[in-house]
């Protein structure tokens, strides 16, 4: 049984879907940004930086939404979120799962919170410098999947698609959202009509998205 | 035969020095950061990012420098640089080398790359928060080595250990560099020991590092 400490619409949301990708059996706990619950000290000895998600199994906490995605495609490789292991695909699976990690999570870390770069909120600069390093990232990731898609690994589905769909939806309010890329939105409508996705947006009551593609 | 493009004392780094560690067949391409070959068309073909590292294997270029090590790590499981597959170990390798990347290797880019957020040299106020974000991360990393050392694995050294130190050696002309921290800097003395850190250091032609602990 796995325990996920989760907080809707945050990087937990990548984990939730696997676990419901996977149908393994688990426990949601809440943990309310609000009230800082992800700076408490019993929390905090789960995941020592503060913050969602965490994974719990067997007395084993374990975080960074991309790894713990990771894991769960590996524990359950029936699900097929990952391709087999010692194929070129599966290099590449990893590949794109530390990419976005790295490259995208990572920027809008930025974005999301100011206060990291020492800012209450951006000046305007660094604000637009932000966006065009995320407008780069949504280039090249365009610009691969009309040219390999519709998937990241080509025909081939895998958790990196859920990966980059939770990120897309991050940018819903910027001036620029990643659904204004034509690949990239093609990739959503796909992905937003699995199961799996209904039933995490359901259950963590968010706002709907895309507008314009939900039934 | 694998072909590393490489730019010494960079993130290709550490993939140099995971096929020094393998032993496997390679060569090694410069590419002339100075000269801006890393935007030449034909790199970009390789690596649409345009950054070090990139790795080729059978005409398929991989990038990621963090990606890259898992790679070689599995593809060579007798170098004892990551534990067996399907256990706990396993499972918080993977961790490791993503939350290296995501925020230890990410914060260093907006350290060494002001350009990035739109400034040509970062006001006071950032480069104190970049450094104090960078420092955050060094403070857990060196309560987990102390209380968990004296590798990220505990008692099993790991490619994850390789690449904490060559993120280390980046911190080497701050303010407050990672080598203050005891248990990092423990860590240090135990890798730079290490016949492919020497070798690799020799090929690249940087500077020795750190000074005190050279022999």
């Amino acid at each position: 049984m796995y325990t996920l400490y989760y907080s809707p619409g945050t990087a937990s949301m990548l984990v939730h879907l696997m676990l419901l990708e996977t149908g393994a059996p688990h426990r949601l706990q809440l943990v309310d940004i609000d009230k800082q619950q992800q700076k408490d000290p019993a929390y905090l000895r789960l995941n020592p930086y503060g913050v969602v998600p965490t994974l719990v199994l067997d007395e084993q906490p374990y975080t960074e939404a991309a790894a713990i995605a990771m894991l769960l495609a590996e524990h359950h490789p029936e699900s097929g979120l990952v391709p087999a292991r010692d194929t070129v695909a599966y290099d590449l699976w990893r590949q794109w799962m530390l990419s976005l990690s790295h490259n995208l999570q990572a920027s809008f870390r930025l974005w999301f919170y100011p206060q990291e770069l020492g800012n209450v909120s951006h000046p305007e600069a660094l604000s637009q410098a932000i966006q065009q390093k995320i407008a780069r990232i949504w280039d090249q990731l365009d610009r691969h999947l009309s040219q390999q898609g519709p998937y990241l690994l080509g025909e081939q589905f895998s958790c990196a698609d859920l990966y980059l769909t939770m990120l897309m939806r991050w940018s819903r309010n910027m001036p620029r959202p990643a659904t204004e890329w034509p690949a990239l939105r093609a990739l959503t409508g796909r992905v937003v009509q699995r199961p799996a996705w209904q039933r995490m947006m359901e259950i963590e009551a968010v706002d709907p998205w895309p507008r314009d593609l939900q039934s």
